[in-house]
């Protein structure tokens, strides 16, 4: 057995979290496709609380939950640290990370719902962007927080790649780039960095795979 | 300006963890009570993105979110540590903590809403006891994970002294003790801790408040 194993699901912000910081420390790793429709007897005995991807296995341990994944990432691969080292600043991260687990949901919400729900999913996706510009994001820099690719940026790949997906898939508009400047150069700086770059699910494969579940969702309402 | 301030709401039980967590540590600190239907402009200006407390203030600078500000005091002040020092046993810490964060608002459901909600939150709260009970306590230990107080019990300690009151308060069973063995040791353990003791509400003060505040609920449904 690889001393280090994920089960993941390529569809899967949460799944994209773990890789990129795996990718981001060089750690060789098996990675397991899960099939989220029959899941597998050994995602149910790694996760058995919650019974979903990401899980790391590391020495035949499981550790669930994307934000601790890469806690626990951090803190056994301390080389090229995911969170700054003053224990203020890893505050403040830590703020952002539970923020970004707080409103991912609602990116999901956009396209799997009813049109009033989809609605009041669009405007909460929306304030959550704009509340990273506001509060988030700092003028001039390059990553969240600084210029070195971190933690925060990782947990915030959804907002990098899958809100322009779900978007184009619903013809719903929550990010604006002229209305969120701050946040339209961090996605470009985030999805510039080679190992972000070959993390994220490929575009076509995603567009195709939301339409074809979106057209699913909307035949079994009106049926 | 004392070094460390709080900016908190007695009812809070996000409050409570902080406190108990400051008094684990034996660190000296002011704390200032927020009035929840009139929020002082320190709490605005200190914690802009979500308003809410608690919010702890350490040497001019804010830090919010009650699990963020566990780790930042824990971090700070490293005496009494709070989470195990071994990766991966930090990382089932870490687990729990946003399982509490994640299920805690169940507790408050269930004297908030309508019959159907309610029934629909207690049957969530409920679930979430299950849960811990089964995976998250470990037979014949005093606390989570071991024998010494540690930031998981902090987390849950909603379940603690929260659910009992307002399952007095709403006549909804959410906990059974005879269901709930270990739990039912545990929060024994939890509330014999002379330092808890002394930083949890006092119960009658809590069922005078949650009581008006549900008939205030109640009387708004009903007009």
């Amino acid at each position: 057995m690889a001393a280090v194993k994920l089960l993941g699901a390529w569809l899967s912000p949460y799944n994209c979290r773990v890789i990129c910081a795996l990718k981001l420390k060089g750690i060789a790793y098996e990675y397991m496709e899960e099939d989220l429709l029959n899941k597998s007897p050994l995602l149910l005995q790694y996760n058995p609380v919650h019974k979903k991807i990401p899980v790391l296995v590391h020495g035949g341990r499981s550790i669930c939950e994307s934000a601790v994944i890469l806690r626990y990432i951090d803190e056994t691969w301390p080389e090229n640290p995911l969170l700054p080292a003053d224990p203020y600043e890893r505050a403040v991260a830590l703020f952002w990370i539970k923020f970004a687990d707080d409103t991912t949901s609602s990116i999901a919400m956009m396209y799997l719902t009813t049109v009033e729900e989809q609605e009041k999913a669009t405007k909460e996706c929306s304030d959550m962007l704009e509340t990273i510009e506001e509060h988030g994001l700092i003028e001039g820099k390059k990553f969240f927080r600084g210029d070195e690719i971190n933690m925060v940026d990782i947990a915030f790949c959804s907002v990098a790649h899958w809100v322009g997906v779900i978007e184009e898939v619903t013809g719903l508009k929550a990010f604006e780039p002229h209305k969120f400047p701050k946040l339209n150069s961090w996605i470009l700086n985030f999805k510039s960095v080679p190992v972000i770059k070959e993390s994220l699910p490929d575009t076509e494969t995603m567009l195709d795979f939301f339409k074809g579940r979106r057209e699913m969702v909307l035949a079994s309402k009106s049926s």
